[in-house]
């Protein structure tokens, strides 16, 4: 459901760009996983279906693109999974009718809370999951007309902001601390200070917060429904292993959090709170499959 | 010795640069030690010092640091020393009369025997040591009029090719190589087939080099005595301690060329064989120090 977009995105950068010139991306919060390296591959064969279809050699351009995470983001394994016998199969489909652009890979640690790039010079940003974390939209790094795909959960029209998909597994994981309290392992006035700086916002509230902020225009944007469990491939509602699929949805969770729990409850309790997690929130997969409205949208630099 | 001639390369460049553009900088064979920051660190000194001379506010200016290596390189290791409490030391000189230019630093994983850069984006170039590998120099990927400070081993005026400074330590590594053939640990032919492909140039020939190449305009040549052991910083010619100054550059060629001696002999032999060369090597300083004669150039790309 994202890939439309990203495709959207490249082809209007791809029209902006004279012939010749460098397109500059970058994936902010690229993580280390097998992921990592999806959005540079949509990105490529994006670029190769834009030129096979204009023919037109004349705009033979090339791509430098920048993977942004946290300085303890593991770089060293992304990069070596970027080695030229492994780098081939990533750009398999491109091998064959030949690379469309030669494409520069580089790493770039650092907090997007900071300034990271040099003013005006990236075409696409593109962040998936990740601006949560951020305060400030890179609005000085982006070239006038440039394009940011923004991925982020948020939540269907009509649903209160603490409702819904989003909602129901973190209302789990208050379940969990709570009973951590009940069983002493964590103070109550603890649990009480604990606050989770998370907001999924509906479609209405995005649209109108963007056109409020006028630095950006709204070229696209769209709300689906993701499995919270990306394992489960299953026809359906019903959940076929509740404890497999909590496990799964645990560890996401977890991914995104264990830094802020470890913050306000220290990291003794990691272990116990992920285990109690997971069992209720395989009974309550039990009622049916755990999802999150995901919205994406698409963003063009004014040019003012 | 190598300070003065990056030095003059960066004022060079800032002369060229138009006010408020960002400067495009690379580290070609960064590696991952202690000395991995210190160009950025003296290109961002001398920014400052240019900034405070020229008194220029409206120069403002942005810089862009690619640090280069083979993906196997610890990246990993080099961005943890950029997290912000590491960095205000490593730029602690700068901070105190205010950093000069916002300065972003990248990691940029590949060999250098392809290209790695989009065409004409880089304004210098540095490489210190780390030529030797690189069988085609970098001209497209810099700017028209762009520096190159590259420094690399040579010899002497009115030295023969195989001897001087450089040819003293390769030579006893083939008397160390020698050695483990007499005690049956190599096969004689196999130490007849392996080539070291080094070869330690003479001001004349790079100059000619150059001139006769016909890419790059020669700004600055220097020859330069640089002592193999860096531990040693006693004076005069006798070495203290033969055989700790013995194992310190046996680490310098090993780092060099370890990936060469596994490749012809094997893994197996390597312990032993550094083992023996330091014994050698411990013997041979008795004679006195080891002194590596050492040449730094700078390049301009031709405008044409």
């Amino acid at each position: 459901m994202v890939a439309p977009v990203l495709q959207k995105a490249v082809r209007e950068v791809l029209k902006s760009l004279s012939p010749g010139s460098t397109m500059v991306a970058a994936d902010l919060g690229c993580s280390s996983g097998p992921n990592t390296l999806l959005v540079i591959s949509e990105v490529m064969s994006t670029i190769g279906a834009y030129v096979q279809e204009t023919a037109d050699d004349s705009r033979a351009m090339e791509v430098q693109f920048f993977l942004n995470d946290l300085p303890g983001n593991d770089f060293n394994l992304v990069f070596r999974s970027l080695e030229p016998q492994l780098r081939s199969s990533l750009f398999a489909a491109e091998e064959e009718k030949a690379v469309p652009a030669p494409c520069y890979i580089t790493g770039l640690p650092g907090s997007m809370y900071t300034r990271i790039f040099p003013c005006q010079s990236v075409h696409l940003f593109d962040s998936s999951h990740c601006l949560i974390w951020r305060s400030k939209v890179p609005e000085d790094e982006l070239v006038s007309g440039g394009r940011m795909v923004l991925t982020f959960a948020g939540r269907k029209r009509g649903e209160m902001p603490m409702h819904g998909g989003v909602a129901r597994v973190w209302e789990l994981l208050s379940e969990a601390l709570r009973h951590l309290v009940q069983e002493g392992r964590i103070e109550k006035k603890k649990l009480r200070s604990f606050n989770m700086p998370y907001y999924a916002p509906s479609l209405d509230e995005v649209t109108q917060l963007i056109k409020h902020n006028d630095l950006f225009d709204l070229e696209d944007i769209k709300l689906f429904e993701s499995i919270w469990d990306a394992h489960d491939d299953s026809d359906g509602d019903v959940v076929i292993d509740c404890s497999s699929s909590a496990e799964s949805i645990a560890k996401i969770i977890r991914a995104g959090i264990e830094p802020l729990i470890v913050n306000h409850f220290g990291k003794d309790i990691l272990d116990e709170l992920f285990m109690v997690y997971v069992s209720i929130l395989a009974k309550d997969l039990e009622k049916g499959k755990a999802m999150c409205p995901v919205i994406v949208v698409m963003l063009k630099k004014s040019k003012h």
